[in-house]
């Protein structure tokens, strides 16, 4: 009896196996030919792959489903046998493993994108998925390997549809990256592993498109934001033409030479992709060989990490403290709320645009006003906001069915706004931050209304906490309200608002506040939200929903980042204000933003960004 | 044997006398003699009056010394006697004293004022009353009585030399104040019982001038600044003239009407001044029988009280942030250096002014430029600020004799800028500061340097509270300066200043910090001075060293105010900037800044203040 599968990758690397298609075509597969379908009429041939690469020593033996979504089937005239093709798969493969071998049940992309890209809806890919899987799960396989996935869309709904299956299956999860390290869509590998990890992989990493030395930068990149195991799956390095055809000139050597780099960064499975066989694998098993140590998990640093396709922001007390942008949310908008009513989506898009611009690390998305189709509305925001910036979102609703359609219409990870300590709000979004892999905002206020005093609402952060630990939602995964309290008609609300962010700081769990609710019937506000805003990060706040039109937010935003030392030699600082008359006017030009921390960039870790 | 004076005050309400000079008049003075000369011509008649209040129930009989300084003896031609009368009468009380009351050693002022009102320099005047009180005490007196001063600078000359002639003696000291609730030169009561208690008062209070209802109120005001014992020798009420005469024309029953309220306030020694017979003083002792309450000090609130003549400010956590106007400082000012060169003053008072305007709660004086006489110097600068504003002072030399100058030329009790936590700063200014009665900004440095962490920084400010305690200075009388390192240079410069305001704070001990330093070599500094200035407010900072002509600063601090819960309906915040548009400036207008809290007004307490 084998041990658990995610037991054996904490215990030793695993090595996967080598590429399927190239070994059917030596065995007889026909150029439009379905793959798949020879599980069912050569299922000897298939089992012949198998046992090549389990001889040569794989421990993951990956069944021939690759195209196995109705989806794919479909262009053979084999749309209603994917749980035969699927079942009939897993079965092969689980002959020819016995006990030596895990089977990972094989799922890649449907060959269409999801919306608004292209035409298939989340529900469609979900469907695709769901019926896919099932079949790899119920015919026993070990584990589900997600493979050679071009959109973080796409992988995301399948990962979804799987943890809706199974919360316990595992399941890998890998995108294709190209030489410029990025998915064929624009993702970045942080962005993929953020998206991943949060939709519910249990190994994230990377299978095609690069040599070992590309996996690596890859992996290197996506290990600065999630403490997952890792999974190589290379390719016998970048094809060149040969007399006219595509070769693959790895060799097994070349394949094992960042072996060492690999096991230090916790890459814990290693197989081959395009142009490794058995020679290859067999290479990769000898060169682990004496190297086997356990897996330690880097240790969570707390780090919320939101995502988009493009891009992806940090929440935390490492990084600089995140903007959301307020500005999406018709509360006294009159334009906007005219817009809502109408479908139209200009305001949106241009807000989208200027607060990015600006230096908004995140977008509050709010379409709640009265008398329209919420869910529809929500839809059509996050599908224009992501059209137009790369941003990643704040889906801000009460409503839990427009926070679905957020969620569903999203590209990457996004950030709920918001739970509270309602009994009913908790019973309503924890489970939706849960199934889509959302991060929450977490109002301190329950049934009995907003504690006065900052003890109070910590207790309701520590509440909210507990439950969403129990619901299987990260702690780092929370981002604590502490609520401000317009202090003209509170004269304790900033203070109050101050200590329990302190408090909130001190238990380890990233924070905001709406700020500027701090001057509501003062004059000149920003002059009062500025220096709240000032006060709040020096007592630990790692994010703010804020104007970012305000000058005095951002030259506020900006000099903390200096104080906190979060703007190293306040590179960012200077670059917004040099050669800025102060007084006048405080807001620095538009174009030096690009530089500053203001901008999603800059809370991107090293790495591979270096080299974007 | 009775018991130490000032146990005696501590366990009971005592009883001082009542008038002298009417008693002298009706037993044989002349118009034109000197009362005092009768302590050698008469000293049985003197001795008469003691008797009849000592049977009256006195508890406190006070010697017919207070014309007892050579400076008014010289106008009899008695200017030799001084040791010689003060020791006469004190033989005389001693006498009729016995074991059954306690002999006060009467000082009146000399009739002359101190530079720049007057001729007399700070040393003559303690010349004076050195002399006149060395006899006194050494003939024996329980205490010395300063009673009747007009000028705070005056009395502070007199305390300052009789603690130098005995660290022990018990010292009351009064000023006269006229209806308004000012004395004759401006001062009010809060900034006289400031000083006086700096300079080394056992008990303040008043004599003369009110009835016991006008004193009661002055009081009241002094209370809010002192937690001494006080002293109530009202006038027999207002005089009024009868028939060509002045009469004064309060009952012995209406002289005792306050006492309940006044044993409430503290009051623990009650006489009477102008008009009072032995009929009154007996009434007093009556009103007194059954209501002997232990006293108790209000227990010291942290605050360090600074004073002018006419003004006073607070540093302490229940007040407003004090503002230390940091302008009138060579450093980087050509014209002001040039000034200071050539002996002129014309820079100082415009930034007095302006500062003072602008809303500084003190004003820092540096007048150290190479080549001048400095203490010459600091002498003028005090003399002209004095002159121009009632703003408090802060003394800012390293030169010890710069600061000894300032320290005599102040009305009150400045703020001296700084001791440091090494040897030679500690051995040099310690004494001054408690010599003189100021307050002290303490530098978190010692030989070693600028300690590069906070808690090296709270280790040297408690060394050298320790050291101050030991010296006699209360640790309320401290600001500690946790000094701000320029952030570009030093990247942890803020972090570690805002730590070490938060440790200097829950020590209970005030602090300040010279907030501009942390911005140079950046560009648009005062975004950065003013983001820092909003970060260690909330941390708990005290007073701030600023440049408060900056707007930024003045708006992070107008903000802060409000934020803290320390500008009460956001009153001085909204008539600052109500109806001023934010970002084109954010300077407040000059003329609405009377009423805001940045003005020395809104730090002062309520009481006596609210009829001015
Ligand atoms: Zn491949
Ligand atoms: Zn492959
Ligand atoms: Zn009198």
């Amino acid at each position: 009896m084998k041990m658990p599968f995610m037991q054996a990758v904490r215990e030793r690397v695993l090595v996967l196996d080598g590429a399927m298609g190239t070994m059917l075509q030596e065995r007889g597969l026909k150029a439009g030919q379905s793959p798949e379908e020879m599980n069912l009429t050569a299922p000897e041939v298939v089992a012949g792959v198998h046992r090549a690469y389990l001889e040569a020593g794989a421990d993951i033996i990956v069944t021939n489903t690759f195209g196995g979504t109705k989806a794919k089937l479909d262009h053979y005239g084999l749309g209603d046998q994917v749980a035969r093709i699927n079942a009939e798969a897993v079965r092969i493969a689980r002959e020819v493993a016995g006990e030596d071998a895990y089977v990972a049940g094989s799922i890649g992309p449907t060959g269409r994108f999801v919306e608004p890209v292209g035409d298939m809806s989340f529900d469609e890919a979900h469907a695709l998925f769901t019926e896919q899987a099932k079949a790899l799960i119920d015919a026993g396989c070990d584990v589900i390997s997600l493979e050679t996935f071009l959109d973080i869309k796409e992988i995301r709904a399948a990962l979804i549809a799987i943890r809706e299956l199974s919360a316990d299956i595992p399941v890998i999860a890998m995108l294709t990256f190209e030489e410029k390290g990025r998915s064929v869509l624009g993702s970045p590998p942080e962005a993929a592993a953020i998206t991943l990890e949060a939709a519910g992989a249990s190994i994230v990493g990377s299978n095609c498109g690069l040599g070992v030395d590309g996996i690596y930068d890859i992996l290197c990149a996506m290990r600065k934001v999630t403490s997952l195991p890792l999974i190589s799956q290379a390719n016998a390095g970048l094809p060149i033409l040969k007399d006219g055809v595509t070769v693959f000139p790895g060799t097994p050597d070349e394949m094992t030479a960042y072996h060492d780099r690999m096991l230090g960064l916790g890459v814990r499975v290693i197989g081959g992709c395009c142009g490794t066989t058995p020679a290859h694998i067999a290479a990769i098993k000898e060169a682990l060989s004496g190297k086997q140590t356990p897996f330690t998990a880097r240790e969570d640093d707390g780090t919320t990490w939101i995502s988009s396709r493009g891009s992806f922001a940090a929440i935390g007390k490492k990084h600089p403290v995140a903007l959301i942008g307020e500005r999406i949310n018709p509360t006294g908008k009159k334009l906007y709320s005219q817009e809502l009513r109408e479908g139209k989506v200009s305001y949106i898009r241009r807000e989208a645009l200027e607060q990015t611009e600006l230096g908004a690390t995140l977008l509050d998305v709010n379409v709640g006003t009265p008398g329209i189709d919420e869910p529809a509305a929500m839809e059509r925001a996050v599908f224009c906001i992501t059209g137009a910036v790369q941003t990643p979102l704040v889906l801000d609703s009460s409503s839990p069915e427009a926070l679905e359609a957020g969620l569903k219409s999203a590209d990457g990870k996004v950030l709920i706004n918001s739970v509270n300590g309602e009994e009913k709000s908790l019973a309503a979004v924890l489970p939706l931050a849960k199934k889509y892999g959302a991060a929450l905002v977490c109002l301190t206020l329950d049934d009995a209304g907003i504690p006065a005093e900052a003890e109070g609402r910590v207790v309701v952060a520590q509440k909210i906490a507990d439950l969403a630990a129990a619901a299987g939602i990260k702690r780092s995964d929370l981002v604590v309200d502490c609520l401000t309290l317009t202090v003209s008609a509170e004269p304790k609300g900033a203070l109050v608002a101050l200590e329990a962010v302190r408090r909130v700081s001190e238990l380890g769990l990233n924070s905001t506040l709406g700020v500027s609710n701090i001057s509501f019937g003062l004059p000149c506000r920003p002059l009062i939200s500025s220096t709240f805003f000032s006060m709040v990060m020096a007592a630990g706040l790692t994010s703010a929903i804020v104007n970012v039109k305000e000058a005095p937010m951002m030259s506020a935003w900006r000099s903390a980042m200096v104080l906190l030392g979060k703007d190293v030699n306040a590179a960012g600082y200077i670059d917004a204000y040099r050669g800025q008359a102060v007084g006048a006017t405080v807001q620095p030009a538009v174009a030096a933003g690009s530089a500053s921390p203001a901008q999603p960039e800059a809370a991107e870790p090293e790495g591979i960004r270096g080299r974007l």
